[in-house]
């Protein structure tokens, strides 16, 4: 009798905890759903991203000692330093790393996301998204053009530092301009509605692009009559010149949501992924600060000409903030046009984004496919739904190449091992 | 033996006549595919439309007596005359429209497509598009705004008219004047972009819309700052009021891709197709100016709230020359988004539009539906493949009701009986 009393017991307690975790996971992905991150300034990294200084470097992955680091993302952060005057040359900026006169951090410690490598340096302009509701705010860099050459891709040479330049100087204080005249932009209506003009706002960013302008048209027109017709037009010049200049609003966007849904106690909802050179890591919302690391993700890639599976490189990246609010691969069956980037079919595509509603909580109540007859995009993966079904969530990503540089796109899917670490870590806590 | 060598002669006859279709399809289809639409200015209709004298009002559908046209059709032409200051009543514009006075014309005989019952007066303006390949232009007037009630619907009184004083003294000019510092804006990038983004150029030109405006932006920067500001702004607001904006621009440049088409001696592809208030007729390129005519067509509609099926009134409509030249219901597995405005499911559409490849002769070399795998659209319609299949062309198409105005949308079916007639003359002209 006392062995049916315990068994039935044990049955009633692991309901009680499933159900407190359902609820759990219900608001952590309310607050994320609900967010409404509103685009309201550009400002310097320095002067508004917290714990900002000036000998700060950011970049993407979870905390790692200088010494960890190598390749591409190695290469990025010193470019980083050099390209702020924190160092003189290599040789310098690998000193000042190793004795902590430069510091390095981790963006999503300070409220950022990083594109591959995510170099951020202090006098970098940053966009400045704030989540309406709940008051959290999420900074994010600006998309450097076209070049396969980058920053962010741990490409440096004159033309990527003439570019920098031109994005502070020359494109940041009109987009601040404008945007202050706009009195704030809403990201997520823009969100929505390029997911029905086939984005899915990770790889493919081109409606959004232009919905974004076209809300500012109005703006952009009274600068030009205002202050500078020269400088309005080079900016939108720039920014038109290439269909990803959204990218870093909708995953400034996508932090401001994703850290709505933070420390929400008893919640297994993933709230950031994120890679090194190193590992992919996930962060989970019951489970505070802490990340949970797995090796490198598996890729299937379609690499840009000349290129072979040999010449990719790991460098970081962060840009799958977007994955985690349900977007990117995630939305995938929202553009097919995708298809002609990173490779793969419409029936894949589809078939893939369908599996990503097996491994979350919720369907999202503003961003919908048209191709499922309008049902939400499948949001907030949930640890435990990732290792029971053993369904990886797939990532549009783009790759970089051991030369610098972008060199190709693909799917990438996050290692079941971030998942099985964050589900140990959360029977410890919550038993 | 007779007997056998006839049957032999009949059959290569058949064989060769077959060839020589054929060859005049590739050639009738090669030119439609092959123009370049151009915007090249926007002009007063008397100014620019071949034969557009003062007392001239065109509508459309194939040519009829004046006496023929009942209900919206009858009143949108009225409406024209006393809109135009030809009339200063009802009663007039009957009594100069049945003496002639008044001349009314099909839009189709002056280069013109209608949009619904399709009213043009001399001193409408129009968007004049040029085929730079072929040099033949074709033109179409200003979509009216968002307003369930517009001329183009058989709706006449003072919110009518001052839209359309203002598209007229407002608009247009600005509009001119833009186009004319941008040197012409080739239509056909925007529109195989556009298909990439979630329209298919009928029902749906949202992206389309878009892309025009920024292809214009920095003409609208110049404009705001040399001329006037306040203009530009108002310009913009009402080209941007409506999504559907770029409508009259996706039919002007598909008149211009479907004319270069015509004439083709032996081709039995059609290159228009129109509604009046009592028929549905085509137009085929190696039959001339014949217009071919069947019943009005059926139709599967979503009407707005509160209207029934016999609300519907049939007022013309040349919309969907898209669909001659691949878009529209031809293109609608490239606009998903559609299903919310007329209904059906995203695998209706993929099933109706992979139809249309049984019943045209080529794949669009430009325009390229991304679900499919960058399948280019069917294209050119082909009477015998209709007849030989019963499988009606579809059309995305919006509905009129009787007391005026739009009450819905949804798809139409071309009748049988007008291919069946079309491919009657051409035995009878081709033997």
């Amino acid at each position: 009798m006392v062995g049916l009393r315990k068994a039935v017991t044990s049955d009633a307690a692991r309901r009680a905890e499933a159900a407190r975790r359902e609820a759990a996971n219900a608001e952590a992905v309310g607050r994320m759903t609900g967010a409404d991150p509103v685009l309201i300034d550009v400002q310097a990294a320095g002067d508004v991203v917290p714990g900002m200084e000036a000998n700060v470097i950011l970049t993407s992955g979870p905390p790692m000692p200088w010494d960890q680091y190598y390749g591409g993302q190695r290469s990025a952060v010193i470019s980083g330093a050099i390209y702020e005057g924190l160092a003189s040359d290599e040789e310098d900026a690998d000193a000042r790393l190793r004795d902590g006169r430069i510091v390095l951090a981790s963006t999503h410690d300070h409220g950022c996301v990083g594109s591959v490598a995510g170099i951020y340096t202090a006098s970098m302009p940053v966009f400045v998204v704030r989540n309406s509701v709940r008051g959290n705010q999420s900074y994010c860099n600006f998309y450097e053009g076209e070049s396969r050459h980058r920053l962010n891709y741990g490409s440096y040479n004159d033309d990527v530092r003439r570019g920098l330049d031109f994005i502070r100087d020359e494109l940041a204080p009109v987009l601040q301009d404008v945007i202050g005249r706009s009195g704030g932009v809403p990201l997520k209506p823009i969100i929505g509605r390029a997911l029905r003009m086939g984005d899915e706002l990770h790889s493919r960013n081109t409606a959004a692009t232009t919905l974004f302008i076209r809300e500012l048209t109005p703006q952009f027109l009274d600068y030009a009559v205002d202050t500078s017709s020269e400088r309005a037009q080079t900016a939108l010049r720039f920014f038109f010149g290439s269909d990803y200049s959204f990218l870093r609003l909708s995953m400034a966007a996508a932090k401001a949501m994703a850290d709505a849904a933070r420390d929400v106690p008893g919640s297994s909802v993933v709230t950031a992924m994120t890679i090194s050179c190193r590992n992919f890591a996930i962060r989970v919302s019951g489970l505070g600060d802490e990340w949970f690391l797995g090796p490198l993700p598996e890729v299937e890639c379609k690499l840009f000409d000349g290129f072979t599976d040999d010449d990719v490189q790991w460098i970081g990246g962060e840009s799958h903030i977007t994955e985690t609010v349900g977007l990117g691969g995630f939305a995938q069956a929202a553009a097919f046009g995708l298809q002609a980037y990173q490779g793969g079919s419409a029936a894949e595509m589809v078939a893939m984004n369908s599996r990503m509603y097996d491994i979350t909580v919720a369907e999202h109540p503003d961003f919908l496919i048209p191709y499922f007859g309008f049902r939400g995009t499948p949001v907030g993966i949930d640890i435990f739904q990732v290792t029971a079904t053993g369904t990886q969530p797939v990532i549009d990503g783009g790759l970089a190449g051991k030369g610098g540089g972008q060199i190709g796109a693909g799917i990438l899917r996050a290692p079941l091992e971030c998942f099985s670490a964050a589900a140990a870590a959360y029977s410890r806590r919550y038993g």
